[in-house]
């Protein structure tokens, strides 16, 4: 069993070439500036007063930048550069970022990891233009594979794999929207959604690392699945957070997912599976515009009678180790860094 | 001086293979086809029933294409095969209408050339991935120009040249949105806010059909410089258009652009130049959050007293003879459909 510490070793050894080669991407062009410091914002690099229009160093977290890091991992395991790498692993932590943006605009979350969302602060029309800019800049990072000698071919090939990442992404946003207004969801559709939504970009992370570093067709192709099935437990995983996880962790309060309405894993379990007067519980808090904390509550108690965690978790377990077979199947000499990411991102508790 | 004739018979014969290019890109991803159908309402191809949820193929007229025509005539005039710019031509189009979609859900506009707006039908949650959606298409159409023989460093060109424009697009939005909130823009911040939010586009459906057919870096440059200004011309017409033009070919009400507190062209000349009297009328209409038609009447009778329409069209002239000349420079034998269809932009009553 990978330990945590080790995870944190490797991300915080690999985080600051990515970090650096974000801040050079969104740093190009200084015109427009109020623009790029927004997308600063968003990135936890700057803190924003909206009364006096000032910026400053922020002193908040940034996020792990697991999906460069795996992108990283997997040109190394196939005996890449991993210094090639990095351009891409930018245009996967853009892709991760932007799409947040209009997350946080479509879900109305006022707050993102214990800071105003983009678009609390400045609005949601402008705040479309920070996220949509920031998709145009993925193209900007994968550009920058020319400058570290990578063939003009093998580009094309990896922005093909990022573009399609990014179609699914929304079409799976487009399924989990239409999700909140249907009864019926069922567990494969779910996972289908959750494919799309945020496993396609894990995914691609470990495609693009793996096109970076192989012809082997097969080979790619293993690492793809790899990438998909460790998203789909790792977005599981979250789905069982944005329940249960102590609120002083997460920046949200408990049950957060329920009050939005959320028709995640557990959920839809419950929808299919809880008796019948429990189902119709959730169904009536569900079809509640606004959810009071008893509503939350009585949801929350619905899940625990009919074991709805403990069956998230198996399903997510059964991802992982999907994934962890593809792992074995490609044979990889030194494959012990990206074992332990994929492990620690499934049972994380961040 | 072109006749409108001429330049109809040229749209009219270049937009079928645009048409079929676009119909094609949008067509590859049947699943989630909620996605796509509402992408094909958007481009006036399908029309869609809120209450049945009925899509039905529909009559409206489609847009004109320009910019894809722009592009092949470019290729087509320096010697090139106008076939191979075809996906580059879908790429330019797309990349227009993701940005209506968005613009529409920024300005709250209900309506798009008589027809509801794609927010307005959908909400704005799930607009934003029709948007978000279509954006990434941008490279899925840029990807076919492999499939045209299209050596992969030109694709890559290609690619940094429609990226850059697409960046310069929202940071033009940008300084539009911010405009908004200001009293004293002047007529040189306009014309770089206008030069990136329209003309980028315009600039880039030259200077993509320019690479296609020359590797001769002045021309490409001129060519831009072309594109660039006839742009700045357009959006310059669009702006006394979006104020003059007749409500019943704009699909539009009078005076739409000054309800709507647009900061263009005119409006930013009177505040610059009419009298003190009459500049604190517009600034008292400016500032209501609604404005009655008494309002935009009253404004709209400044801008008659310091002839602004007149000093608008005199700037976009400028800019039309700037771009002609660039155009003269580059020399090309056989530019003629070009300049045809950049008189009709510049002098349309659409």
């Amino acid at each position: 069993m990978a330990r945590a510490s080790d995870a944190k070793a490797i991300l915080g050894r690999l985080r600051p070439p990515v970090e650096e080669e974000l801040r050079t991407v969104i740093g190009l062009r200084p015109e427009v500036s109020s623009l790029y410091r927004l997308m600063q914002y968003h990135m936890r690099w700057l803190d924003y007063d909206k009364d006096t229009g000032e910026f400053t160093v922020s002193t908040a977290s940034g996020g792990k930048r697991f999906r460069p890091i795996m992108c990283l991992l997997t040109t190394s395991a196939l005996g890449g550069d991993m210094d090639t790498a990095i351009p891409a692993g930018a245009s996967l932590e853009l892709i991760h970022n932007f799409s947040l943006i209009f997350d946080d605009i479509q879900d109305n979350d006022e707050l993102r990891r214990f800071r105003p969302s983009i678009w609390a602060v400045i609005g949601k029309p402008r705040a479309l233009n920070i996220g949509a800019g920031m998709h145009s800049l993925v193209n900007v990072a994968s550009l920058r594979l020319r400058d570290k000698g990578v063939p003009a071919d093998t580009i094309l090939d990896i922005m093909d794999v990022l573009s399609q990442s990014i179609i699914e992404l929304f079409e799976g946003q487009e399924m989990d929207l239409s999700f909140e207004e249907r009864d019926d969801v069922a567990v494969e559709e779910y996972i289908t959604m959750v494919g799309k939504k945020t496993a396609a970009l894990v995914e691609a992370s470990c495609a693009t690392g793996a096109i970076l570093a192989t012809n082997d067709k097969g080979k790619v192709d293993l690492l793809a699945t790899f990438g998909r099935s460790i998203g789909i437990a790792f977005q599981i995983q979250d789905d069982v957070l944005g329940i249960w996880k102590d609120p002083k962790k997460m920046g949200t309060p408990l049950g957060s997912d329920i009050r939005n309405h959320k028709k995640s894993l557990p959920i839809i379990y419950a929808l299919n599976n809880a008796s019948k007067k429990d189902r119709k519980l959730v169904l009536v808090a569900y079809h509640k515009e606004q959810m009071s904390d008893e509503d939350v509550k009585a949801v929350m108690d619905v899940l625990e009678r009919c074991s709805a965690r403990e069956y998230a978790e198996s399903v997510a377990e059964e991802y992982a180790k999907k994934g962890m077979a593809a792992l074995d199947t490609a044979g990889l000499s030194d494959d012990a860094e990206l074992r332990t990411i994929a492990r620690f991102l499934i049972h994380r508790e961040f």
